[in-house]
């Protein structure tokens, strides 16, 4: 049975459920940071999706990338699926800014998790779940 | 007309054609490391890809990360489209190791590039191309 990795738990909120992903919000107002977790048991590696998912969680992540370009027009979209600390398959889908706090770098270990204030974070959440939705019906 | 970005070109040398990526190997012995490149022109984001290629691109992650696989056995395989230096779109697919230089974290800027004797980087080319072949015909 699938079970969310508890570092995942612990960091994310949940925004919504797609057809294969669990989509998850990461904690940190320092970037707007999304992570997808295939809802399948035991992955580790992106090709361990079979053929299917692999063209489903590729299409989730196209949605996650538009939804965050349409709330915050990011200089650009970081995708990565690196887990070599919490081993449970989880792709990042990040909009950065040049003027963000690891620019020009990669945004891991730069600075530590920022949570957001409860109403900003739910309303994040709310909009990024109407704009997932949004998208999933084109 | 697409065109390799020069940092691009720099840095690394051609193993193969595949059907929409040119599949490149960094010259860094560091990690064995391919980058991926979309051969269309103005692409920035993964989420600037129409459909097939997107379809296309993800089976080409797929068979990089086996090939990688296949001749390293590595802990963990790596992938990420980030493109904040470089922006024309390329994905790079790195095969880690716990005793590897930057583990658990990302590669990216923790290593100058090490070239590898040109005799061993021929003989590498030679094994990928033949492995990403392998594993295309499947």
């Amino acid at each position: 049975m699938f079970e969310l990795h508890p570092t995942l738990a612990n960091d994310t909120v949940e925004i919504t459920q797609l057809n294969v992903c669990r989509v998850l919000l990461i904690r940190d107002k320092t970037y707007p940071w999304i992570v997808l977790v295939p809802e399948r048991e035991g992955l580790r590696d992106l090709d361990d999706l079979n053929e299917p998912d692999r063209i489903q969680v590729m299409a989730e992540i196209d949605q996650a990338s538009k939804a965050l370009k349409a709330l915050f027009t990011p200089y650009k979209i970081n995708v990565a699926a690196l887990g070599n600390v919490v081993e449970q398959l989880h792709i990042h889908v990040i909009a950065r800014f040049q003027n963000d706090a690891a620019w020009p770098g990669p945004i891991w270990g730069v600075a530590p998790l920022k949570d957001y204030a409860d109403t900003d974070r739910d309303q994040l959440v709310s909009r990024l779940k109407a704009e997932l939705n949004k998208i999933a019906v084109l």
